[in-house]
């Protein structure tokens, strides 16, 4: 790898870490953080490592106002031995990249990107938490900061890269979630944002978020924006359904994100030989097997949650309680071997993992 | 008016004034801003003046990943009278509470932000520019400031309204712009964020806009995102034709933003007589009536420009020049009396008009 030239500033001023065994998600984070800057006609310039502190922005700065922003999140774990792994970063950056030219975001160098945090969590390395089941949460996001209310694309951004120790993002853990299948709200369409991670998906899917969690639902499952009718993807998970003995989700069709765990799965499932398909697949589908008793297994793939079973999906006011709302064999197969992956307990015969030295 | 307790802290440092002709859009911004901040439990609090000052805020704060923030545009104009008159900022105030509520923020007391406002600008009234075509344009925006990287709605928001001392939108001033079709990108779609006025919208049409500014072409006219068919509005504008003697409009149907210009275009037809209809209209029956010859006029509408001719439709290859590129006779009596209203020089018929004191 190249030698990049990564300023390092420490902090004098060390937090407390909170107690690795009662991890909530996304509240505590590490003592330092990765900053660069981007300015019209230099480029992606200064990159740094400096104490974790606060942003101040020009009040008319673009991304208040028109949420030209794009983030990515990954993980890192720390094994047995003490090593510490991360799992596909690469395919992180890319993404991340892919998101910047959709939102007009001049795009960065992915090995420095890299670099610099492999660097940031090799200085903030007793943050990555020993306990089963917790991670070092990593966030790298970009946003706009030239102040200017016309409606443009920034002639300034800043890359950070913050970190935050992470216990289970679900509080049922690797148990079965409820999900509401949604009718009214849209989270995305084809000619929009849906395949980039911005800002503005997220802001729009909250409302439904908020009916389906006073509902008792942990999450929405979205169908597509234009009939209504066919499966995308869950709140911040892509999601598999097994059905007679095959496996299926729907395709990446540009309104949906193409997670990297989503990948893995399907990556895994075909080295093990276990039937698994890519295509637009209706809820009507999902509805009929459920009746006709095919509808083996659901569940959920993302950073966040890893693996999360589906026990029940709400619809038209039918609850489809799936495999007796247990986790079922592929469900725990996969997320034993991608956490094992991930965590150094298995081996990793696709080279996945990637140490932080 | 009640009367609210607004704390004012004024600068000690004034800035030094851009020249009143030579003002770009959205650059220049005032000495003072009002802010006022919600705590959950306790609600919204604290409404002050502060001098323009940069926000500082944790870098997890949820604005920056997850884009919960909604916005406002609106104009202060000096009359010939030395009065400085508002242009129905109550519309304004009631449709941020109503992005609000799309966008899971708490709503706040109109009549307060509206104090607020008007105590902001005569603190800041010699910033009102007085040269014929600027005006004091008016931001009022929300955002979300807990930090947390889980996707939810923030417990903590800012309330903000900054001040930009503004010439023409469009350098073409109230002459007719070029305007391209797009077939390809997507702004909303029914069930998405479209009616609400919120960062995201803006960041995913930030693309489309590059290609068409490339072009030659200063804005997009959008299609609906479902069948890509019927016309929704174009970047900050909505849009009007008149064809045949009567003007048509896009009717309000979830996904475009309730203009205020549009509503007061409407009212004033109505006024004078002039047969206007809300309703679904398709690019092939603007284009058919372009063949037919009866394709008047077209013209946006909003706060920024106030009315904005369409000289030219590009579409699918095909030029569709209007009026010989020239301004309509509809597009400049709406606008003469618009903007007569507006800045003093004309009747108020329908009590639009509030006046700072
Ligand atoms: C909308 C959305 N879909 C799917 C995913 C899953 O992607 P990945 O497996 O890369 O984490 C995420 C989250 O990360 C997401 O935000
Ligand atoms: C997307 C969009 N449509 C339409 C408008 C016009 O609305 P108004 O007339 O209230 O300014 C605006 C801007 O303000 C806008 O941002």
């Amino acid at each position: 790898m190249k030698d990049f030239d990564i300023k390092v500033e420490l902090t004098k001023d060390k937090k407390e870490k909170p107690a690795f065994d009662q991890l909530s998600f996304g509240t505590n984070f590490t003592d330092h953080m990765f900053v660069m800057d981007y300015t019209k006609g230099q480029g992606w310039h200064d990159p740094r490592i400096i104490p974790y502190q606060p942003i101040t922005l020009d009040p008319a700065a673009i991304v208040f106002h028109y949420g030209q922003t794009v983030f990515e999140g990954l993980k890192a774990y720390r094994t047995k031995d003490e090593e510490i792994l991360l799992f596909r970063p690469d395919q992180n950056m890319k993404r991340l990249n892919r998101s910047n030219e959709r939102l007009c975001i001049p795009v960065f160098d992915e090995e420095l990107a890299l670099a610099g945090l492999k660097k940031l969590i090799s200085i903030d390395k007793d943050w990555v938490p020993n306990v089963e089941g917790t991670s070092l949460y990593i966030r790298p996001f970009i946003f706009a900061t030239e102040p200017y209310l016309g409606v443009a694309a920034s002639d300034t951004y800043r890359f950070l890269i913050i970190l935050s120790p992470v216990g289970a993002y679900y509080k049922e853990g690797i148990n079965p979630v409820k999900i509401a299948v949604e009718q009214e709200y849209v989270r995305a369409v084809t000619g929009g944002t849906g395949n980039a991670k911005t800002a503005g998906n997220y802001a729009g899917s909250l409302k439904a978020q908020v009916v389906a969690d006073a509902a008792g639902y942990s999450q929405v499952l979205w169908l597509d924006g234009k009939e209504k009718k066919y499966i995308e993807e869950v709140g911040s998970m892509n999601v598999f359904f097994k059905i007679n003995g095959e496996v299926i989700t729907p395709v990446l069709n540009g309104s949906i994100l193409e997670g990297i765990t989503r990948k893995s799965v399907i990556e895994l499932l075909n080295h093990w030989d276990i039937p698994v398909v890519e295509r637009k697949i209706s809820i009507d589908e999902i509805f009929r097997a459920y009746q006709e008793g095919v509808l083996e297994e659901a569940f959920g793939t993302g950073t966040a949650a890893v693996i999360s079973p589906i026990g029940e999906l709400f619809w038209q006011g039918e609850k489809l309680v799936i495999n007796n709302g247990e986790t079922g064999a592929i469900s725990k197969k996969v997320y034993d071997s991608l956490t094992g992956i991930q965590t150094g307990t298995k081996e990793d015969p696709f080279g996945w993992r990637v140490k932080v030295e």
